[in-house]
């Protein structure tokens, strides 16, 4: 991590489009939590149960919603959504590396590939065949890129990362480490007592504003291309299968898993460790929560949940082996209706 | 992904020993979906509800199952088995790449190890003491192959993929990008408040035909060896562990992980981000659904399935509430039912 | 692996601080299950279940546990441990591989990184800027290492393992092939309809002796550190996210998913896929089942489990449909207990 830069806090204020107010114009120098901020810190408040630190902050500044005004009276900058102020007052002091451009002795570019301006090449990195990566990407050292791939320009990608031959990624791609794009779908034919496999020949689209967390895989498709629309955020872990399809800004967390030709809407999100079945669909704005497990289309925007509670061992003992038996449970109290209305029966002669 | 050939129509039928029909024997340059067929590719029809799109394909030709003889009167193949007959044009439109014997000029090769003729090695491989790989097969950049361990011939290495030393694979392998095999098993015993590591020293062993997926990892064992029988079927992001013993043709779906010493049969399949339990045993022939967990073994072939059903999330609260309380509900019956009874003693006096 | 050594037992005896018994001091040159051992092998009971082969084995001699002196009468050594005996006579005959000084002149390391003597970085292997890099360390080829990362004396990097900017590692620490530590933790802001990327400053703590499995994710802090305590032991395939901390000699079984700034005590285990949600706590010795989802934090030590049971395909289908609707069935037997009591009074007047 560079060192941050050095701001005032009027400039943050302009910066994000805040209100400044309280005390002075302190110079500012990082961003931390309530309780971690040192005298050169800006900190904020984006969650109310944190508001008892606010007293108590070392911070020089605090970023804070417009109807926290009157919370504290140190310096401060209003603004209407601190939460979006802080992510962006990070990016400012934290600002993106910048390639150093160039190739390392050590990577083997085809000569037939065609590397853009201000881009920067690792070491240990393979450029294959007809592959087109474009200006001031970054590809960190050990990236294994096959031929006719192409990477848009100001993406990154991390160490490690194989690309196979013919995946398409757009601008300011992130692609963390370890991750794998344009595996082979898991697609066979049943042959005899075996299988025999399907060549996977379709390919990876990645739209523009892409970020693959690290050691997740994307699959080619089996035909027709995988595909991820812009501004898609997958966390670390995911598998996602062939002929996926994911719509715009969708964000899934760590873990999940997309079965083959599943198609997933716009904005939607997906909790850490979910998996959503097969050629099925899922609208727009629909949340999945955690561990959950997508097994019908979901055509209605909304939230959707399906995991076991956890308890105690020996009560989950109890409890699932009356679950596995709940039809007998049923059973049980249909009978007592019946009896409930014999009964009735039995009082009205 | 190399341009497909081009066939004609009589070809390919006699390739896949199926019927010719229809008018004409256009030359075949592609497979695709029935929505997607150009005029020079072929179609198939594999699943009848796909039935619809049959008269509006734009495709040269159709692949159908010989009880959909009448389904078109445009050029077509009929077969017994269409799915597995499309697998096999694939594969004949798309040959699997040809290896360029040689090792580049970067690779590091211990000079004891023994490379088979035909076989090639490429950019930043590290290729280990005592290692012995057969003919014809393709390691891509950046593979990590460890001292003894044997690859067979005409297998296939995706990019950065990580063998552990004395790992055993078989002829026609298919590994996938990121993908480790060999790792230490998770073995430690307690020693005061803390662990104490096993040594993993068992190995693993890899049948013929087995395919595994990218960043799928397969420890290897504490004392025996892991196995993996042949034309094992592995997905992306599957973790087996040490000791394993995986029958041959078991096919397992993304996200999958088995604990040590699960014993699983021959032609099973396991759904997506399922979870086999240690040292239990699954019968030939047993089918999993996805996210599932297997917690004891299973005697019968026969399908298995086990995971909450999704819901609305405000129902799913309500419904893992009681669930939870699932023992006093049925105390609650129990209560009913002694009543009942009571009440029926009652009536009798 | 390299040959394992050979001892007289009455050596292993001592070095294991056990009581030798029985005839004779046999050569020992390995160790083995009772069913696979042969007759230059020591084997061990750890589980009662196993003793049957006790008398049927090949083994020169076996571990027992005091308890079990007389279950035998071949040569033996007590113990009061026989399981971590065990461990300590396999780390005993298969010591851990000694590093071979020196850099792979394909190394690439930043001049200003500092390496410690007897440490051993092997083919492919990228040191950034600032990297501190102890005594006595293995680096496996492609291991790639970014600036001012700082790795204790003593540790093991297996190969293609990626280490970003400022990650600190212990002594002693172990970490798998295709881990990566210190990747982006996913976090971002709402903007519009789409997400702002929050850069992610923080860093990753590893304490000394901690193992990472293959392919194991752990993500740096947003703003503080993500810290991994002394003596963790992290299976394969397990996902970390930004800012959660691991309380010391904490093990978790392959696939876990920890979301973000969730605290772990310490002794804590968690069973192979369970994922514990963010912003929780759980309390010192916790231990987790497979497959559970930890929703809510656990103030308790104790055992936990939560995991949908596996049943007949069918009849699972029939209860979870039950269980959808449990509000219902519950509804149901209010209206018993209801109408009970309203029989009661009818009863009564």
């Amino acid at each position: 991590m560079p060192e941050p830069r050095t701001y005032l806090l009027a400039d943050i204020a302009r910066h994000i489009n805040g209100e400044q107010l309280g005390d002075g114009n302190p110079e500012i120098r990082g961003i931390a939590t309530l309780r971690h901020a040192g005298p050169h810190d800006l900190s904020f408040l984006t969650n109310s149960r944190y508001r008892p630190e606010l007293a108590a902050t070392r911070a020089a500044a605090v970023l804070l919603a417009n109807e926290d005004r009157d919370a504290t009276s140190r310096a401060r900058i209003l603004c209407s959504d601190p939460y979006l102020a802080y992510a962006q007052v990070v990016a400012l002091l934290h600002p993106a590396p910048v390639p150093e451009p160039g190739t390392h002795p050590s990577a083997v570019v085809d000569p037939e590939a065609i590397i853009g301006s201000g881009t920067q090449l690792g070491a240990f990195c393979h450029v294959g065949k007809g592959v087109v990566i474009g200006r001031n990407v970054i590809v960190a050292p050990g990236c294994i890129i096959h031929a006719n791939v192409h990477i848009g320009d100001q993406s990154l990608l991390h160490g490690n990362v194989t690309i196979y031959a013919g995946v398409r990624i757009g601008h300011r791609a992130i692609i963390h480490a370890g991750a794998v794009l344009g595996s082979d779908g898991f697609g066979m034919a049943r042959e005899g007592e075996g299988w025999r496999k399907i060549p996977q020949i379709g390919g990876v689209l990645i739209g523009d504003d892409v970020e693959i967390g690290a050691n997740t895989t994307i699959d080619r498709g089996a035909l027709d291309d995988t595909i991820i629309e812009d501004g898609v955020k997958l966390d670390n872990q995911i598998q996602i299968a062939h002929n996926v399809h994911i719509g715009a800004h969708s964000a899934f967390a760590g873990c999940v898993g997309v079965a083959g030709s599943a198609r997933i809407g716009r904005r939607c999100t997906i909790g850490g460790g979910s998996v959503v079945l097969g050629h099925l669909e899922i609208a727009d704005d629909v949340h999945i929560g955690a561990a959950a497990v997508v097994t019908k289309s979901i055509r209605e925007p909304g939230q959707y949940a399906g995991l076991y509670p956890l308890q105690d061992k020996a009560v989950w003992a109890r409890n699932a082996a009356l679950l596995r038996n709940l039809d007998k449970l049923e059973r049980r109290v249909r009978q007592l209706e019946a009896g409930a209305t014999g009964a009735g029966k039995g009082k009205s002669c």
